[in-house]
């Protein structure tokens, strides 16, 4: 037996909401839980040591990213993933189906899995649904993805249906292959925008030994109205004794729709991505730190967040460093965003736990000036 | 009266090696000391907390570059450097001289001071000794260096005797307006490479009422013996009871040689610059990290280094950090050629406190393999 457990917890009493504790092999996270995105082994600027000030559970690494950077093979050799990075929290891989379809070029995709051309070099690579699942295993993630096809919104019922089963096969293949005892395997749920095609798909992989189902194919163009359907089309027929995560989903507004809806974990690049940019999230909304109001502002960047950025320093330093483009700026940004969304699900939990979800969220989404990317 | 002291602890039985013990204004480092550059007020990828954990004793940061940004009134309003930057340990500036004659584009000197254009926008700047004391005391670091020329090498006598002349005549200004009790001024000796003229300089500047003496313009292109010579040239004539700083100087000979010669202070930007390109310091001599050969192999980059780089990765994951251009690729390189030449200051102060020295530096020179810039 799989030493891989959801227990749920409390549910919600106004919501969907849901309080679990997630046994990933013996390292216990509450969820829902947000995920910091370590595309390369490496969360960018921070170490495993600053990971865990910030109280991060669980770190995504890209499977995609890794088979051509350093090659799974190295990072087997090194003893996996935990120890490549030395970070000995919980390690979620996607598929790489997300990136072969965002990042790579002029990609096939037949029956039999996806021919593309690498980012970085042009050359032809093949990546198949058993070919996922065993770069996976050697990357030695403690939870791995299913292969999946992500296509794009919008897309024709026609075409979609016909992905959508690929996908299942796809999956089918995948569960087929994967055989280590210390790796959770979750399915893909995919369907576009068609109600029935996320309820067949949902389904069919929960009659399925999963260990717990993603939610894919949000976030690609499609208005929220739409992307909260997508959510509950699918969770809807998943089970509750298994833990539901919504991929690439990190904007303020969704995260909170979506744990209403029944998620219980998220990741996204966004937190970090901006602050590399400079643009952080605040209790009072978002700021961006290189205006020239903020050279001499003495005062933290948010003075109730607890993370080393607003402990330590000031925006007027903060603005110094992004402006001479120091790297430790980019480190002590990264982390107040990290730990920003981090302590949103915290307060999150303690919401559900105290039955007033729809308060803390309706109260999040009023007081939040969010732009039109949900930050 | 200042708390500012140094102590002469032991002399070396052999060589002018010293110990000693730097008491800055309550925060006491033993001497030799190595100092790591934080040029914009970070050591760059460095936290303040990361130079606690590899024992850096003194920071130094640039006066040229803090003026020009955030602008000393910036850090001043911020309660001084320490407050801006959140480092409690001693800071040292210096005086802007060297980043003027090395940085800044045409140009023009004279008694009252320099006038050049700013390496960043083009703008006319004007730096004066007074000058560079106000924005050195703005600062509030907590070691001032006076305003001085520094002259290429090879200088024809006359142009050196004139420049020397002119730079005792400015540490003599930068000392009437300085005029705070907790921070200490430094005197730079100057004279080029010609013995009498650093004699004059060294034994002039001895007499004014310094807190401590640097040796400037070395390492400027001169060979190594007649480097060596303006050391002993200089220090000769400086008091036995105040520290002597040799500026710009970081290449392990160089440093053993000082020491030898009676030297207490040093920095240098080179061991954090080679870093980030990959080159790494170890007890076998270089490496450069980038190598095909380090893909794959899993010991850290010195085993016999107890840095936080060396005791939690391997060259595999360093490797991959460098090639893949990750932030904690370069601070964990930073990190662990900072640490490689604190700890040979520790080694160094070890050696002399038991009178062996000499043999020490004899060893060590015999060991290494170095390349031409003596690393």
């Amino acid at each position: 037996m799989k030493n891989f457990k959801y227990e749920l917890v409390h549910e919600d009493a106004k919501t969907k909401a849901r309080l679990g504790k997630l046994n990933i092999f013996g390292k216990v996270v509450e969820t829902p839980i947000f995920m910091p995105v370590g595309t390369l082994a490496t969360v960018k600027f921070l170490s495993p040591e600053d990971l865990k000030k910030i109280h991060a559970g669980i770190v995504l690494s890209n499977t995609y990213h890794l088979w051509l950077r350093p090659g799974e093979k190295i990072v087997k050799q090194a003893g996996g993933l935990h120890k490549f990075m030395n970070y000995d929290g919980p390690i979620l891989t996607d598929s790489g189906g997300f990136q072969v379809f965002s990042l790579a070029d002029t990609r096939k995709i037949n029956e039999e899995g996806v021919t593309f051309k690498s980012h970085l070099d042009g050359s032809t690579l093949h990546l198949t649904p058993e070919k996922s699942i065993q770069i996976q295993m050697d990357l030695h993630s403690d939870i791995a993805m299913s292969f999946d096809e992500c296509i794009p919104y919008p897309s024709d019922y026609e075409y979609t249906k016909r992905s959508t089963e690929r996908t299942i096969r796809w999956a089918k293949r995948g569960l087929a292959v994967h055989n280590i005892d210390d790796q959770a395997l979750f399915g893909i749920v995919q369907g576009g925008e068609y109600t029935d095609l996320r309820e067949a798909c949902a389904k069919e992989l929960a009659a399925l030994d999963f260990d717990g189902y993603s939610i894919g194919g949000t976030s690609v163009g499609e208005d929220k109205p739409t992307m909260y359907k997508m959510i509950e089309d699918a969770i809807r027929y998943l089970p509750q004794d298994k833990p539901r995560y919504l991929m690439g989903v990190g904007a303020i507004n969704d995260l909170l729709n979506g744990i209403e809806r029944g998620v219980d974990m998220f990741d996204c690049v966004l937190p970090t991505r901006i602050a590399r940019h400079g643009t952080l999230m605040t209790s009072k909304g978002r700021i961006n730190i290189k205006k020239a109001m903020y050279a001499d502002d003495f005062t933290p960047v948010d003075p109730e967040c607890d993370c080393e950025c607003c402990q330590n320093y000031t925006k007027a330093y903060i603005n110094h460093l992004f402006r001479t483009k120091e790297g430790l700026g980019m480190r002590l940004m990264s982390i107040h965003n990290l730990r920003f969304l981090i302590r949103l699900m915290e307060e999150a939990r303690q919401a559900i736990r105290e039955d007033r979800f729809k308060e803390f969220k309706e109260e999040i989404l009023a007081s939040y000036p969010f732009d039109e990317r949900g930050f």
